[in-house]
């Protein structure tokens, strides 16, 4: 197209509010679209001009997260620095903040999330609940913790994984010595835990140390990716208050700022902590349409020290079902016509080159009935994965 | 910034549906937001690349909307052409349209918001209700219409005005005469109605034809602006309902593709058609947070045929509260803080160079009681205007 695409001339306005995020990808994107109704402007820190928050308009820098001359470069130029993924090095972090540099969540707590070997010996030492674990480096340390826990066990990479990468479940010895020949640091070894059912708590926590918990949801995984969100969880009221307690401590705990997922497990009736995520989570596009704040919209007023807002719930019930790519890599795009004829299916598309297993949108669904607005959610999924007619 | 330049090559992704928009402020600006959960790409006309639009990140042509070369050349790589305005000619859409390029709202239609002596004639020449006026070139027109209505009149310009630019109370025939000297086309000469309130009802029509309402809402103006919309309009459900009819009935009528604001005056409980938007508009913006979908997803969903969204309220009282510059043209992008420290606030922010009577920002809140709803949406601007502490 002939279009030209101008980089408006920040010297011919108002200096607008600047927050640079590290990375592009469908966060990102939403948080775009957040930061517009307040008059900020995200700039992103990312190599391609295809990803998804540059094409819906966020300012690109282009450069290596991982590099430190071009996180400083990027920050220098924006008056906070936070994160779509946990993909920058901990140290850069570190150095950043040596520097003066306002990096929102700090090192220290990024770190919770991107080093689950880390996160879980932190939170278990200060005692919340995590899962039996043991940081296995020879197959001898993870025999030892079978003996107690029996086989299979799971097993987790300290490190990079994501959507079910990363993870094993490990029949026996054998299996786990061919795993730990290709691990660096080691594994993660816990028991294969019989999990009734997992939840995510949404806390921000704001750069002045105020909070907003939202209402707690369940997750629900297949071929260990997050399918859907039920909001609120469909659980006993006491356990949902004990969850949303126990995140916001734990959100308190590592110092969080701006929005944390603390992904849970029921097992029993008792809750563990899975896994932390410093950063707009999966679990909490639910909060877009379905509650007063969306997370994306939270988590600019948290890195940037504003007020919060409420995280209270818009409706009985809501649900957000992601849309996935199937083995022919069609691009939902085409079926979007047909899955807007879902009424109240809010639809999300994220402006990704399908791949089969990537998740390329969502659909939100608000309204009275769990059931119902489930199936609706799943149907307008269903069209827009092409697998109905 | 050092290096922020991005054309996004799309070649290089899957083609995204292109809307063409020839305007780029703020209804732009929130189309484009829009746009983005959609994963529809949003094209604007227009000659600055500081207009609001711009600088959420929608994609800049620049040109002349006043210039057929220009818009030929910007619709040719758009899948549909529509408005952020009423400043395109109406000649140069005919010439577009009879070239087969798909203009929503076409250009017949979109006249009856370009010029509202054509819409009167059109809708009271249809059994529309419409006040009574006359077209007076001269004075002695006007002299012959007030013998019958009495003075003052009030005096529209037929075309150009918005904001209560052109439209003047006229107290005698001797300031009608001299506001005739500069008017080009003679003026539309209606009486000064008691106005007892002024209602809006948004309707979306798709170009395949269906129909959606939204609620009928009352609009309060203040130094002849729009500055606070309540939704739902508190007044007789039976006339609710005959406006939405009403409404229903003329964007029909005159063909409307989009979504069209129908402004209403109540006079003796009888309703009067004012005048016609056939875009997105002020009186819609409550739709964002108070509608089941916003209207300009809807407005979307509508110039591209697809299925329209719900428009029903999320909640039972809706109230949205214009940010206007002051005499100071303080940018209330400075007081953001604070305002977000009203809980429920959803604040909007149009990225516009501050200037006394501009229209920088709105707020709306979602509640229970619509006294509450408008107190808080109230405190919130009057912190982003500076008006308080």
């Amino acid at each position: 197209m002939s279009a030209i695409v101008v980089t408006s001339d920040p010297a011919a306005a108002v200096r607008a509010t600047r927050v640079g995020m590290v990375g592009a990808g469908q966060l990102a994107r939403m948080t775009h679209q957040a930061a517009i109704g307040l008059g900020v402007e995200l700039y992103v820190l990312a190599t391609s001009a295809q990803d998804p928050a540059v094409r819906a308009g966020a300012r690109l820098v282009q450069g290596d997260p991982a590099d430190l001359h071009a996180l400083r470069a990027f920050a220098a130029e924006c008056d906070v620095l936070t994160f779509d993924h946990e993909h920058v090095p901990a140290e850069h972090l570190a150095t950043l903040e040596a520097e003066g540099i306002t990096v929102a969540p700090g090192a220290g707590a990024k770190r919770m999330a991107q080093d689950k070997l880390h996160a879980r010996r932190t939170l278990g030492g200060s005692g919340f609940p995590v899962p039996p674990f043991v940081h296995a480096r020879t197959p001898a340390e993870a025999d030892g913790f079978a003996q107690v826990h029996g086989w299979p066990l799971v097993a987790k990479a300290p490190r990079g994984g994501y959507d079910g990468r990363g993870v094993w479940t490990v029949p026996d010895s054998t299996t786990l010595e061919a795993l730990l020949a290709e691990a660096r640091d080691g594994l993660l070894v816990e028991p294969r835990l019989a999990i009734d059912a997992e939840l995510a708590v949404m806390v921000a926590r704001s750069a002045r140390g105020a909070t907003a918990i939202y209402p707690v949801v369940q997750t629900v995984q297949r071929d260990a990716m997050c399918r859907e969100i039920l909001a609120p969880a469909p659980i006993d009221p006491t356990l949902a208050s004990e969850a949303g307690e126990l995140a916001a401590a734990i959100a308190e705990a590592v110092g969080a700022v701006g929005v944390i997922a603390v992904e849970l497990f029921v097992v029993g009736g008792e809750l563990f902590v899975n896994e932390l995520a410093l950063r707009p989570h999966n679990s909490g596009h639910w909060t877009i349409e379905g509650a007063c704040t969306s997370q994306f919209e939270q988590h600019l007023r948290a890195v940037l020290g504003w007020p919060l807002g409420l995280s209270a719930l818009r409706a009985p019930a809501v649900v957000t079902v992601n849309v996935v790519g199937g083995a022919g890599a069609e691009d939902p795009a085409a079926n979007l016509p047909d899955a807007l004829s879902v009424q109240g299916a809010h639809v999300h598309l994220y402006g990704k080159t399908p791949a089969p297993g990537r998740k390329l949108g969502h659909v939100t669904v608000c309204g009275e009935d769990l059931l119902a607005v489930r199936a609706d959610a799943h149907r307008a999924v269903a069209k827009l994965e092409g697998r109905v007619a």
